[in-house]
């Protein structure tokens, strides 16, 4: 298993278990640090260091097995098992996110959509009905929930973040443009569109 | 305005943006560096030397004043400008980008949608109909677009970012889990869902 694992390999390494697939499916057995780097852009020798730090092993002369280091990457990620969550949201993201069949692919099935507005409580999100919010620690107290989906105005996101923390949650995918504070043992990982789009603004404008 | 602005910082400033903005509306006219670095999580220093790299100007024993260093921080990422985009792809993130309302808000305008599934052509996604992708080259050809939403399949990307770059689109919102090559000149600002969750996912499993 991995040891510590710095910030910025922890945000290749999804790079990492992305490419190893494809090479899997392009029917590739073995690749040499030098070949795997000119794929993803990076130097053989970086390569060498960040997959010694999650604990994936070479050969000299052999490389690296593709399916040997996808199958251990994708433990090491934790796609290798199953993550239920929960949408908190049945707007546009909550609904992209409740839709989209890739998620369901590496283990995150959605269990339930909450929202607040009675408009939307009793809809069915592909298959899934929109519950209404006030269920939420009744729900979670029944069945685990391992994430929970922020898909909420940046207002709310906090007190409902909180709300599930309370109740033993531990992962959080934030959309809500505002950053979440929880205590120790409590994961958030942000989605900031917003933000995303003002960052290629300014490379399009430094062009 | 700016000069050279490194990688970090970049991704830094919409952060800077959103808490001015919130600054702003909670009515403060100035901050110190110390008061903004408590309130993103960072050193008064860094705060110094990050408004420093892109600008910014502070006063002693004053601060920075709130909606002077907003602005000025909202001109270097460009959304005090409007910005045309075209969505390619009308699945679930297609319609969730067309339907948040917080882009137009930051000067981001969806123009047009396409899509190649004959179900999708001709449907109207928040307002704005679906066209035929065989008409994107005459679409952009007539009317200048400045960004280009890749919401399509991770072997479809590459081809149409081709043919939209060919036709003097400068920046892509890329949404499909692959990476996008493409001439200098050229700006590719991926969001990768299934990499933020599978991050999460390592995060919670390390806690």
């Amino acid at each position: 298993m991995a040891g510590y694992v710095s910030d910025a390999v922890v945000k290749r390494l999804p790079a990492y278990y992305r490419h190893l697939q494809e090479l899997e499916k392009e029917g590739v057995n073995q690749i040499s640090s030098r070949d795997l780097g000119e794929r993803m852009g990076l130097t053989a020798s970086q390569i060498r260091q960040d997959i010694n730090s999650f604990g994936g092993e070479g050969r000299q002369g052999y490389g690296y097995s593709v399916s040997g280091m996808r199958k251990h990457i994708g433990h090491v990620l934790g796609v290798d098992r199953q993550h239920r969550m929960i949408i908190v949201g049945a707007g546009n993201i909550g609904r992209a996110i409740a839709g989209a069949g890739s998620f369901p692919q590496i283990g995150f099935e959605t269990a339930a959509i909450f929202d607040s507005d009675s408009q939307k409580i009793g809809e069915m999100i592909h298959g899934i009905p929109v519950q209404d919010i006030a269920e939420l620690e009744r729900f979670v107290s029944e069945q685990p929930v391992d994430i929970a989906v922020l898909a909420v105005p940046a207002d709310k996101a906090q007190g409902i973040a909180q709300r599930l923390s309370d109740l033993g949650v531990k992962g959080f995918w934030n959309f809500a443009p505002v950053d979440i504070k929880l205590p120790r043992g409590a994961v958030v990982e942000n989605v900031h569109l917003d933000e995303s789009l003002e960052v290629l603004s300014f490379r399009i404008l430094q062009e």
